[in-house]
């Protein structure tokens, strides 16, 4: 049998059409279905109509081995896809007596009467083959047509990746040719992207022709630039060898600015590190409001290095809960380089942590000034055995733009200082 | 000419094919066409490929009125929409000299000369108008056949909106036979999906045959439920007022779980009140990690009415920082009334301010036990003139989940507070 090379996914429902609803089921299969070095080579959103699917299915057809449905597959009258696959395979419907059995003692188990409708979903195109459904009612099928396949799974994404991680993967890779996929990410911060692009690129060019090749994309968002490498396996450890030589000569490249390698994000990277060392940290934060704190708490287990926080948003709250002296701030500012290094002592302090972080900036739209326009953001750190210190950034964009580079900012500073 | 009634919408880019990115373009274009009272009838996403692209906009010209690609604009050889779309229509592309000399001039302007490969994106499909681009090089075109039209756009979401806002809107209008769609939102929290539903439907049901119809949608997300209701205007006011009314008799029927009918979040709904009382809030975080404060300053000018926070994760911060007794968290534990109330206490004075708010819980996935299993969650809160109080919740969940729908809990606790 020829390997799968090309796939098309289709998703059914007249919802998605809408400007509410969005297609999220088909970034997890091109995911797993490029993983078996099957490339995605279109898709298309279909409403609920069984003449408009059976001819998207058939045109998917002409162009693509593997043709995967989600979606559709519910009791009522709006679900098309069985009938539209069967229409455009020329299919009849067989009612399966083991797939109404199941959904059957599905409704027993809660002890509910089967509703007369949900009968529909144990109908299979002749010589489908069902994929159990572990998470509801719809199973999910697979119908061979010659060479290609096409697959019909529910759109509930939580059961379609049910039967994804099911029955349908091992399937799918018994028809992959034995190729897998291979992927190493690199996460950066604290570049913009086309420095990172300048840095790698004359690094993993050369890597497009070489045997094995690896593809590069570049993907920036969240104040974090991410490189990600891929290399198709053909069984034997070749790809995974080149990414690993890839993966270190990029780091050595990169230098500091690496996050991780291993797909952590930073606010674990840093938890990683204050547990190593059995330090506790606090944070002290003005404009990013909490945003820190919620970060780094983000993390099961973050009570083991969290001490807590104080988001300190009034001038009042910096002095009386932080002790930054209000002298300084009529002096300086609130958002000055010594208010910045008093607070983050001030959060060790009071906070009883052993390392603290601030943020003290003008998120915007207003509070700007020319002296210290809109973006400008002091961080500081205090840690053991040395005084608290504190470096300023100008972040562009609008407020949230300003918030999330801020809080990724001062993440990374702590990273930085835990490292050294 | 017939007014334009259904469309389909292509997004161009083999990128879109990747795991890694999505076409976001679609839902701004769907949202307007709808707003003219065009159906969206199906979608596609189509590689860098001329004869792929090509026989995808036939398809979509046996189905559709209108049909609109995105992306493929670009300078170069993997920028193939032009190509495409002049072979499905049969038609020759020409150069055009007034966009030449736009794209040159732009250029010039940033000090630079023209690449001979941007020549490539003064080429119309012959008879085509150009819809000029004030945010980039790429122009929008509009090409009629016959009673049906196709659309150009460029792909980076900020040139489509461009066009889409200058030249294209009043384009679609004026072919839309002067219809337009009046929206409301009716924004809830509290209640599960499953009772606005019950609450709702009865009442909505019989406005879909009513005249003008009305058509409803709900969406559940992030702790909230949203009404949606919308109804085709024929140009008298008759849409707007059937919709009024059926805010009207929505929200008489919801009650106080009813957040805002005019988009406003439930944190600036909170940040409106506390203004309206002249008051001042203070959090006091635990299980939710800052996620109150975070949301509470996401809106611009809060530091009107956000005094701070304080990210209580330690024991040692509950007591140093809020002042809750030790020994009522040896006799209580960390998750229990007493403590939120204590909390939001502690908020509220050592914070200075008029209102405290608390939340502590078991986030999980660790920390649970039969008496308090993960999801207990206590919010406390504190206003003048009376004791502090809490409230017991119960989230379902895993740790994000639960955290989202403590915050959300929390900010309503404070909405209904200061509403009463």
């Amino acid at each position: 049998m020829r390997p799968l090379r090309t796939a098309e996914i289709l998703a059914v429902g007249s919802e998605l059409l809408t400007p509410f609803r969005r297609d999220t089921n088909s970034l997890v299969l091109t995911s797993r279905l490029n993983e078996l070095g099957i490339s995605v080579v279109g898709k298309a959103i279909v409403g609920d109509d069984v003449s408009a699917l059976s001819a998207t299915v058939q045109a998917a057809l002409t162009r693509a081995d593997l043709v995967v449905l989600t979606g559709g597959l519910g009791p009522t009258d709006d679900d098309v896809t069985r009938d539209a696959v069967a229409q455009a395979l020329g299919l009849d419907l067989d009612e399966d007596p083991s797939t109404l059995a199941a959904i059957e003692a599905r409704f027993a188990r809660r002890k509910l009467a089967m509703p007369a409708i949900n009968r529909r979903q144990a109908l299979v195109p002749h010589g489908g083959v069902v994929l159990p459904n572990p998470a509801g009612t719809a199973p999910g099928l697979w119908i061979e047509r010659g060479e290609q396949v096409v697959v019909l799974l529910p759109g509930p994404p939580r059961e379609m990746r049910a039967i994804l991680e099911g029955e349908l993967g091992p399937r799918l890779a018994a028809r992959s040719g034995g190729r897998h996929v291979e992927r190493r990410v690199i996460r950066t911060t604290g570049r913009p992207e086309s420095t990172i692009d300048e840095i790698a690129s004359p690094i993993y060019t050369p890597w497009k022709t070489a045997a094995p090749p690896i593809e590069t994309t570049i993907l920036a968002g969240g104040g974090q630039i991410e490189l990600h490498l891929a290399a198709t396996s053909d069984g034997t450890p070749a790809a995974a060898a080149a990414l690993d030589r890839g993966v270190a000569a990029l780091v050595s490249a990169l230098g500091d600015i690496v996050i991780s390698t291993d797909g952590r994000p930073i606010e674990a990277v840093v938890g990683d590190a204050l547990k190593a060392r059995g330090w506790m940290i606090a944070t002290a934060e003005s404009c990013t409001g909490g945003g820190i704190a919620s970060r780094l708490t983000d993390i099961a287990g973050s009570s083991a290095y969290v001490a807590g926080g104080v988001v300190a948003y009034a001038d009042a709250v910096k002095t009386e809960v932080l002790g930054v002296p209000a002298e300084m701030i009529a002096a300086h500012g609130a958002v000055s380089e010594p208010v910045a290094i008093a607070m983050a002592e001030g959060a060790r302090r009071r906070l009883g942590a052993d390392v603290g972080v601030s943020v003290t900036g003008i998120a915007g739209p207003s509070g700007g000034s020319a002296a210290k326009p809109v973006g400008t953001v002091f961080i500081g750190i205090a840690v053991p055995g040395g005084p608290a210190t504190a470096k300023a950034f100008l972040f562009l964009g609008e407020r949230a733009m300003v918030r999330t580079q801020a809080a990724m900012a001062a993440l990374d500073l702590v990273r930085r200082t835990l490292a050294s």
